[in-house]
């Protein structure tokens, strides 16, 4: 597809000097570990820190991690304009130094309150007006949306779209791409960022009836669809027993106080191995004018895997979500994909796992690895996989799954803490199937 | 009203021996001050703990106070069935030990984890089965609401209204009482308790159409209409806004730690003698078994204030709602009454207060004192106030105001950490207007 934003990446690449040098933490600029708690925090207050978490869990056992903690809120925006009837997104190419590949597609604004309230000392952030105070536009989408549950405590950002009212000047580093565009740029491994994805999954499409086979026709009904195999109350009654009968209890504790994790002078590592890893990285980016930052990353092990098990019933497809407990999440409980792995673990005895990792091939509808958030996260990678159940599998389900259709997970993202950020990145991986 | 309700009040008075005696802490028993932190804990880790709180607000200034902590959720039910084409709720004659009068009507089941896990050592809780296990009746209300965020940490209960469908056996603390009744047991002082009425305004009336007077009709459209001076979606962006400017963090720290509070023998209190007390009783209680307990309980210095400013618009009734910050919710803002006191607060400068305050009998709708949660306050009253605007009110409102519908407001409180207990106290007031 000749419509030059091939020519545009490959520009924007040659353009941008980034790079990305792992250091000892005693040489992080203006970061330290604080003494007393041993919290790794930046001495302005402001941006996150590195603390620790102890969970008690269901049986009283209880164990601790090292949590990133970033009570602020930022905006993740999508800027949308109708082009001759088509719907145009405003990307950003943006570099994040967590990034496996430098550059990716990311949302028009993606700032954290430190970015606006310009603690950074930096410029402003390009196209904030639209998103915030009087100038704003029409605000399509406005939810808090939550971020990963086992490396976050408590993150949410605000998930936003809104219909530019205003004139939007030109800039090299942003593109307005029509919607078809970007959802097939959804298929490219590691381009469209995880900021991205999770504001996608949140716009309201309405995708064409006609339909190329059966799979994409019971999909598009799953957007129109007006009931499912549950009401949508049903399945809030369903996430709210769950969560009343999830006893786990979580608190931050200083990170000198986490068990079972060691501190060398370049990593804060399991003792096993295990999980993740804190290191610290010096970030040297720019064009005319260069930046130099010095910042911790969590680093997990190895990818991930998110996967939706779908089927469908009457014709409209249903997605099997479950409900899944992380401790860093407000609720602990969020719906989730049907199977999610952090790196290094054994999908064994976990349900479905045969059913979508050995699925023939001609059942396998989406199948990306792609990147999440890279400015907290180093080479965080996760691989999301669409895959249609098969027709013989029984349809009863353990009691923390359900089949669910897609508008009624869009009805629950108007609402934030329902979906979690992996099955909302699966979404967006949907919306790129019609 | 002769329906035998005042004769079965009377009887459960007659029946109830309830003493509740004010003890200094040493004499708590299984209850005691941690060594360390100095949390007041139960020996068994159940029930709840009072731990600090600390804030800091957006100037950055910073401050603590005493907070109950209480992380299990619990179960507020309320049973439901039609009887001759009226609903009838299944309400309970209850003590607490809080209670300026002993008895309160509360909701069917009102059962903390710790009640029904037995760690109590007490009988099981009566009705259970139909709120919870494969006797359950047919689900109408199931959300988690927050609760009191000024005193609570992070509380949230399980709030249900469920249609009885097996047979549900009689029980003298218990009776079946016809909504139009229960509505109007709302005006008594100190009769609803707070669990019932944050039950009540959840759950999904239709008001009849015919309406006595035009605030009445206008109130009665308010359930019905379909679009409001505000959408939704609109309402929910202002919230999300609300909830992104805000930049207040709040934590648990150690009793011990709390500062510009001491403790006597008998008390934690305020220097200033502000806000409220932490102090502890013994409790003995029953009719033919006796039951001996002994707990602490927060006592706030005076009486609370929850009002809501109302006005037609198009002939629809309006609420006036304001984003409100309170440290103890999990997402510190949630919408909130017109006005919201504690006791102590001066409303002097508050927006609306004089309105509200100073209003003509006649624009008074709703007037009545109520208690809050017996099982964890001691002696807490807040004076519940509907008020209808003077015509002459000019409409513009400050940035943390709307005007809402009730009907905007019930279809949130599908979900949860939307509207705050007051305001839901409030709601239920409502629903005893028509």
């Amino acid at each position: 597809m000749n419509d030059g934003f091939a020519a545009w990446w490959a520009d924007r690449h040659r353009a941008t000097r980034f790079e990305v040098r792992r250091i000892p933490f005693a040489k992080l600029d203006r970061w330290d570990f604080e003494p007393g708690s041993g919290n790794l925090a930046h001495e302005s207050g402001s941006f996150f820190t590195v603390e620790g978490l102890r969970v008690r869990n269901d049986d009283r056992r209880s164990w601790s991690q090292p949590i990133i903690n970033q009570p602020e809120i930022g905006i993740l925006g999508v800027l949308v304009k109708d082009v001759d009837g088509e719907p145009h997104c405003l990307m950003q190419a943006k570099m994040e130094p967590g990034n496996v590949n430098t550059l990716q597609l990311s949302p028009t604004v993606q700032a954290t309150r430190s970015n606006f309230t310009r603690v950074h000392r930096g410029g402003t952030t390009r196209h904030l007006e639209h998103f915030a105070g009087s100038g704003r536009g029409k605000v399509l989408v406005d939810s808090l949306q939550s971020e990963q549950g086992a490396w976050f405590w408590h993150k949410h950002n605000r998930n936003m779209v809104v219909e530019a009212t205003a004139e939007v000047p030109e800039h090299e580093d942003f593109r307005w791409l029509p919607l078809h565009r970007l959802r097939r740029l959804m298929r490219r491994p590691n381009l469209v960022n995880m900021d991205a994805r999770t504001v996608l999954a949140c716009m309201r499409f309405t995708p064409p009836e006609d339909a190329a086979d059966p799979f994409t026709g019971a999909l598009v009904r799953s957007y129109r669809a007006r009931s499912g195999l549950h009401t949508t109350a049903e399945v809030l009654s369903w996430l709210t027993e769950a969560r009343t009968r999830c006893d786990w209890r979580t608190r931050l504790i200083p990170l000198g106080e986490v068990s079972g994790w060691s501190r060398t002078d370049d990593e804060i590592l399991h003792d096993e191995g295990k999980s993740f890893r804190i290191l610290a990285v010096e970030v040297e980016a720019g064009n005319r004018e260069v930046t130099r930052w010095s910042q911790p990353l969590l680093a997990p092990r190895g990818k991930g895997l998110a996967a939706f098990l779908t089927r469908a019933v009457d014709g409209v497809l249903h997605l099997l979500v479950q409900t899944r407990l992380e401790p860093g999440l407000r609720d602990v409980v969020e719906l989730a994909p049907t199977l999610q792995l952090s790196a290094g673990d054994d999908p064994g005895d976990r349900p479905y796992a045969r059913e979508l990792l050995a699925a023939d091939r001609g059942r396998v509808r989406f199948d990306t690895v792609m990147s999440e958030e890279g400015g907290r996260f180093y080479h965080a990678q996760t691989r999301y996989l669409v895959v249609e159940a098969d027709p013989g599998l029984p349809p009863e389900v353990p009691e923390d799954f359900r089949w669910v259709t897609v508008r009624q997970l869009m009805d629950l993202l108007r609402h934030g803490h329902y979906v979690n950020v992996e099955a909302r990145s699966l979404i967006a991986c949907l919306h790129s199937l019609w």
